[in-house]
């Protein structure tokens, strides 16, 4: 059998086993509603309490009854956050700020709120991925009710200047909302001691199941929710408790905040052999994100002369599992909406390959990858058209202009629906 | 160790064992992103797909890819359809009809888009529960957009004209979105043949996981998403795939199909027992819902003189899970709504028990229940006041308008955040 090695750990986790079995008697045994009168409803009940608390323990947040809203994931979090700040609060302003290099559910919400008269900047970053904290200070104006930037960017691994921005956000009283579904469980994040308004938090990616988030909200911001109905989650988010999803979170919370320090290390330690043998073994590679303020987990780079997409799917067939931009992105053939902010023109960014990686990764499994890459890389390589220019020493920056000019014919609306 | 007996399925519902199976390689094997390039995804692609034909197939919608949208449940389903309508047709009209005895879901979304500058009318029921179709035809203008009105009601099991309430909308070219949370799985629907434009279904009510569900949106309706982000669901539903809990709603609806008929037959024979032997051997009890158009799992009564929840708790005492009104409806102190759009007046709507069946009741459980229900209501009446007076033959009606008038004063606003 071909060995199989799992490098896209940000598209997808498989359940902690411990997490799984927590889970388990709340499918079959424990299934009564939270709502009831009767004595079904008591494990349930004790259930979701709990979890509430464990999800709070990982961002240290004051009250858990009061502050942590369980949700359908991350993306439902998000939208959430931001239009449930903008519906609450449009009598106190109509702009929001956000940065380019956010998750789609980030950049697509506020779109769809333009339509509804508000203005959204989306702020530049740096060729790190760092927000323009200079910027964001001059973008804000007297109508400004939200600023949205994650704690770090689930493609490249760049850790945002939280710390920073909570203080401009402070200063001017403005809602600061902070999508963590890269970040939480992998570096840490106190809710309390950052003073951070609003925390979007996913479980699938701190190997919790799927179909299941939270949103954090500091008890001093108001929002309104998206989903309304029977009243449950202090009527900020109506339907039946997902509650065996939900008691899956929990533990996977419990767990993280128990291991984030020492899996980190051993992930972080993973992560700087495959940086540094592959950007060492393959000429014309580069690493994409902050050099040093990135996640533990996130190794990911650009290959000159060639496109992602065919080293995902050569890697692939040698049993290795590896992400080109982030799985969202890949619904269109945009290039990353990320890498093309970090300055990057197209055909740069459409030679990305991501590497994310989990407490179950080996160095028997970056020993494979790096067996496996330089020539994966070389035999593309060999035929691209693109390399062969590079090799023959054209003048690829003019070259791309020309052939970015034919493209952006083609792309200039990426609005989605 | 105590008898338990469940009779509270319309609370909540253990999975099906095979469901679980079919499920259990999703949390931990196949767990890929179906939207990545390498090979993890082709099974979580698959199993999307077969999914989508089960859940299609359970209404029989002729084009599963392009007509079921899977979400969070049942409640978000029906804020997606009303919501998702309104936003995109709102330059159609402003005008949506619905019922009074809708779940919490339809009611809530409703009320939230009147101060959207919509305009809402809440047909009548009469005292079976059976949407008024007279006032329905007087209700519609040239800006009415959509009618939305429950397959059957979860509360009092009554099943709805809903060939009469097409025609209607059909002819007055009307979009029609039915909540068939309560009646998909119990009696057959047909998406076609019915020719219903939008219909919201809930994985857990027809024994798969909690946390997953769908709406139909026949092809030729038009909707606008509520949750946007990377585009899933052809961008209608944003999220990554919770690709456990549609794998099961996948296999629940596939057994749903196959099992419905011969299910229903040995349900409904343990329902027409419970009503027949309850009316028969308690005093002053009543059927609520309709006699026979009605869901074969539903046996709901109402009791004079005493409270539902006392019954509900000296049964669970007795170790039988039975509720008072639905669930969502004991968030707040309210009777249901339901049973006051029936006509009742708060003291009689207090006095409510709903027994909800699934396929693992006996006849030893209805056994039970006969033998425990006449000694727990003759119990509570001892105790009861208001059966006191009944049985001195004061005249209730004149007290109860005495006390509605209090009770009034105190429920004027029932409007949810």
């Amino acid at each position: 059998m071909m060995k199989r090695v799992f490098m896209d750990y940000q598209s997808g986790m498989p359940l902690d086993p411990l997490v799984f079995e927590t889970m388990k008697p709340y499918f079959t045994e424990h299934f009564g509603n939270p709502l009831s009168l009767h004595y079904l409803s008591e494990p349930v009940k004790e259930a979701l309490i709990n979890a509430r608390e464990k999800v709070a323990e990982l961002i240290n947040a004051e009250t858990p009854e009061k502050e942590i809203i369980f949700t359908s994931g991350g993306t439902e979090s998000i939208n959430l956050a931001i239009k449930g700040v903008a519906s609450r609060n449009k009598n106190e302003g109509n702009h929001i700020i956000t940065s380019q290099i956010e998750h789609m559910a980030t950049l697509n919400t506020c779109k769809s709120l333009m339509k509804e008269g508000f203005n959204i900047t989306f702020l530049p970053v740096d060729k790190h991925g760092t927000v323009d904290i200079e910027a964001l200070k001059e973008e804000i104006t007297d109508k400004t009710i939200l600023i949205s930037i994650m704690y770090a960017n689930n493609e490249i691994g760049t850790i945002e200047p939280i710390k920073e921005i909570v203080e401009i956000a402070e200063d001017k009283k403005i809602y600061f909302h902070t999508d963590a579904v890269a970040a939480a469980g992998k570096i840490p994040i106190d809710a309390q001691q950052e003073k951070i308004g609003l925390i979007t938090l996913s479980s699938n990616d701190i190997y919790g199941p799927k179909g299941v988030g939270a949103l954090y909200v500091n008890k001093r911001v108001k929002i309104a929710p998206i989903i309304l109905g029977g009243g449950q989650e202090r009527g900020l988010r109506s339907g039946t408790e997902n509650i065996p999803g939900i008691v899956g979170f929990g533990k996977a919370a419990e767990l993280a905040k128990k291991n984030m320090k020492e899996e980190g290390k051993q992930i972080e330690k993973l992560r700087d052999i495959l940086i540094k043998n592959i950007l060492e073994k393959i000429e014309r590679s580069y690493l994409t994100g902050h050099p040093e303020k990135r996640l533990p987990n996130n190794a990911s780079f650009r290959f000159d002369g060639i496109e992602g997409e065919s080293i995902v799917l050569k890697l692939s067939q040698n049993g290795i599992v590896a992400a080109t931009g982030s799985a969202c992105a890949s619904q269109t053939l945009e290039p990353s909406h990320v890498l093309r902010a970090t300055g990057l023109n197209h055909v740069q960014a459409h030679g990305s390959l991501l590497l994310t990686l989990s407490k179950w990764n080996t160095e028997e499994d970056v020993n494979y990858l790096l067996e496996n890459l330089p020539k994966t890389i070389s035999t593309l390589r060999e035929m691209s058209p693109v390399w062969q220019m590079i090799e023959q020493g054209v003048d690829l920056e003019e070259k791309m202009k020309e052939w970015m000019q034919g493209e952006e014919e083609h792309h200039h609306d990426e609005e989605e629906l």
